[in-house]
């Protein structure tokens, strides 16, 4: 039988009082129309290792008995007292407990502990201010050392993936988990900020935006009698920009965090199955520049946040010698200034200047084929730093994009090209005029010559071109390749909890 | 060709000053470290109505010279000048601009406009307080008023559902848009002020968290030479529990607001196949009170910022005879005080006094059955106010539920009914000890005798009791039901921009 928490609660009981919860007592609920203003916690749970070690106004903690939960880190048995490193996840920086022989016995790496005592200041000279003198220690789960996984230190990723409901413990990627927290939180505040309005488009659709992508198919065991669940086949979403552009034409600006889904056989460091795309769309823009500008100040605006948050100090922390190249790459997307804006035609040029000196590519660049990985790392170097290409040749574009204004062989699109990484974030304005979508649609092949009627299912979408129509565009970012850029893991597994590819969907 | 914004937003044109900007000037962008202490927008976009109608800082608008864009809400012409009402779907008021009878040619109900113009006070006794004298409009698209399907004021729900991509423009729709944003915003901030983590567990699953549920299967033309993508047959998630614990025992409290699908064929107006949960983990709580308390606190500083909100008056506003009942909804969700606690088996007393009172169900309550509908909305209705019914009997639900403390006949768990809509949230406490679920494993059949490798796909599962496990606990809600208790509206299908349920998935 659990215990409960008004048995540990009960100041009889000599060793907890109130104060180990971090918020307001039962006694005076704070009123409910003031809730929103609140910062402090407004609800009574278990306190945390981070407002311990953290507190929220600089200085000591503000409890001497406190009740704790984590798990051990690691425990060091000296004769009579042992020092234990606690880690409960809410911050990277384990809590020491001091513990008696007994109180010690049986805790090992990886179980879990709930220890009461007294808070206090530390002996002079060592790292942490305060230390957890233990008066009541209950082992909640055990780790035994001869099985639990994540004993050995060095483990491989390859290992690792196997693992994927234990490896968030490892303190680097709890951190990450973290972070992922941190950018979601900055960016409803950024959009919000923004007046944008944050939107769910749907998951299960009919339309495959790019036109061109490999998909999942949805069915069900529920069948009709043509044998499906929504009378036709129906598939995951691989971008919500459609449906996106129908909600900014009710509401001016409009973004989500979506998953989004593809099913390519790609088994590289960069490619998921399914991964989260941040996408906005904003009517009434009519140049590349407002978007662009959006976004460098999006980017600029999380970095500098995250270089004075304590996640980010955190991951810089635990990034060893690759904390000084991490500290280069969010300062140079801090810098003030705009981003480099180049057209795709002196993009070509740019790089068969480089071939003509010498620069050595797989692939020869030339005009009308898309940028390499290769190209897009050497012209993010070449300008150090994220560089904007944009106006590509329409051949090589999606249907929905709007030419270039004054050169109908290129379409108003970018790509946002990151030093060592490549393109991030891609985006364009949109073909808002209803003939000129329908011909775009026909030479893109998507409407066969003779056939008005349906417009390949998406005459949804062209019918947002009758009434009413508005110029627009928008772009894309994925989530998690940001999150790779920002935390200097190489491989897009690594980020997520759950990776899903091709040949791979553990847990 | 799209006209651009170098081209109106030149001083030399007389018409339009930078005040059109609500923020910066470029000449002096933010510091890109004070960027996330702004308070007001950080990047140039076109204005909206909202900002005009709704100053931040109250009073009058910062702004004599302004260009705006929308959509025609309706025009009334009075001989040489016409009366137009425009709406960009940031706010539900339109704005009121004056044109000349040549300005005014051509633009009806449903059309986009760009107007120029100066931003002056209205004549004493009109409604809006300024008004927009016009001085250069533009047509960006026409809305055939012989063809434009939302002319007509009255439609029934069933018409408008075949144009999802349309009816978003409906005033009402576009504010449940908004408010949807708003409660996705709030929510960020209640659960990080409360130091949850944010997550985003996977889509793509092999587990049926319910271990009964109809699933929607994925699958792909890239195929192995089984014919899987990933190997095996996998699913949508149809609850995204079974990872937030894996990811609870990393960090402490985590969260997630996800898509989750449901492959019913109800056809009602409480289903839909794919909707968004809000899910939490807590790990370290015992008892059920946390994560009641916290429920009651998410919802009372919820609705208590919503009162106070722009959006949450527009809703009101527009609900027309049903505004007292939803003010009196909402009241009744901010007042302070816990919210009625009844154990299940007190609840079928209650509603078999009820049944000798005369009270007519159409199922009779009996111990050992679930609740229907009828009896969780008559005890809503008895406690008058949102009653949590917890313990429930251990056979009707799911395995992973821990035991009642001292009632090895009944699960800690807990349905949060609220009057006229019945059940909105469901939560408990899960079993963290290893034996004890995999005997309810087997209880529930979901393992076969003999069979202990697998656990039915589910090792990874009882893997987080093998080291280190800990009491935790957690609940979801579906957030389209509470949209819809927010808002009165009494069909799930009308809160979702692109509902699907079975037979339907439109656009």
């Amino acid at each position: 039988m659990p215990r409960h928490w008004h048995m540990i609660s009960r100041p009889a009981r000599g060793i907890v009082s109130r104060s180990r919860f971090s918020t307001l007592s039962s006694a005076a609920p704070p009123q409910a129309t003031d809730a929103t203003q609140q910062t402090r916690q407004s609800v009574h749970l278990p306190r945390t290792i981070a407002s311990l070690l953290h507190p929220a106004q600089g200085g000591q903690p503000d409890a001497e008995h406190v009740t704790i939960h984590g798990w051990i880190k690691s425990i060091r048995r000296m004769g009579r007292i042992s020092f234990a490193h606690i880690i409960d996840g809410t911050t990277s920086f384990p809590l020491q407990a001091i513990l008696s022989k007994s109180q010690a016995a049986g805790l090992s790496t990886g179980s879990s502990v709930r220890i009461a005592g007294t808070w206090k200041a530390s002996l002079a000279g060592t790292a942490q201010q305060s230390e957890l003198l233990a008066e009541d220690v209950s082992l909640l789960g055990e780790a035994d050392p001869t099985t639990y996984p994540l004993q050995k230190k060095f483990q491989s990723y390859e290992y690792l993936r196997t693992l994927p409901h234990l490896r968030p413990k490892i303190p680097f990627n709890t951190a990450v988990l973290r972070l992922r927290s941190y950018i979601s939180q900055n960016l409803t505040s950024f959009f919000a900020k923004n007046e944008f309005v944050q939107c769910y488009p749907p998951i299960i659709t009919s339309s495959d935006c790019e036109g061109a992508g490999e998909v999942f198919t949805v069915s069900s065991n529920e069948k009709d009698s043509k044998g499906h669940f929504f009378k036709s086949p129906k598939y995951l979403t691989v971008s919500t920009q459609l449906h996106l552009e129908a909600l900014a034409a009710a509401v001016p600006r409009v973004w989500t965090l979506s998953p989004t889904f593809r099913a390519e056989k790609s088994d590289t460091h960069r490619h998921l199955s399914e991964f989260y795309m941040l996408e906005a769309e904003l009517s009434f823009v009519e140049t590349l520049d407002p978007l662009l500008d959006l976004i460098e100040d999006m980017i600029r605006q999380l970095v500098s946040g995250l270089a004075s948050s304590r996640v980010g100090n955190e991951i810089l922390s635990l990034s060893g010698d690759l904390k000084p190249q991490l500290e280069a790459r969010w300062e140079g997307l801090m810098q003030p200034g705009r981003w480099k804006r180049l057209a795709y035609s002196s993009a070509v040029e740019d790089l068969q200047a480089a071939v003509d000196k010498g620069e050595k590519f797989q692939f020869l660049p030339e005009w009308g084929a898309n940028l390499q990985s290769e190209h897009e790392k050497y012209l993010a170097g070449l300008y150090n730093g994220p560089v904007f290409v944009t106006d590509y040749p329409r051949e090589i574009k999606p249907f929905y994009m709007l030419p270039t204004p004054g050169d109908d062989r290129t379409v108003a699109c970018f790509d946002l090209l990151f030093p060592a990484v490549g393109e991030l974030i891609g985006g364009s304005l949109r073909e808002h005029r209803y003939e000129e979508l329908i011909r775009s649609m026909k030479s893109h092949g998507l409407i066969l010559a003779g056939d008005d009627s349906e417009h390949a299912g998406l005459s949804w979408y062209t019918d947002l071109r009758k009434w009413g129509t508005a110029p627009h565009g928008g772009f894309g970012m994925g989530l998690d390749r940001l999150l790779c850029y920002l935390t200097g893991v190489e491989n897009i597994r690594e980020v997520v909890a759950f990776p899903r590819w091709v040949g791979r969907c553990d847990a």
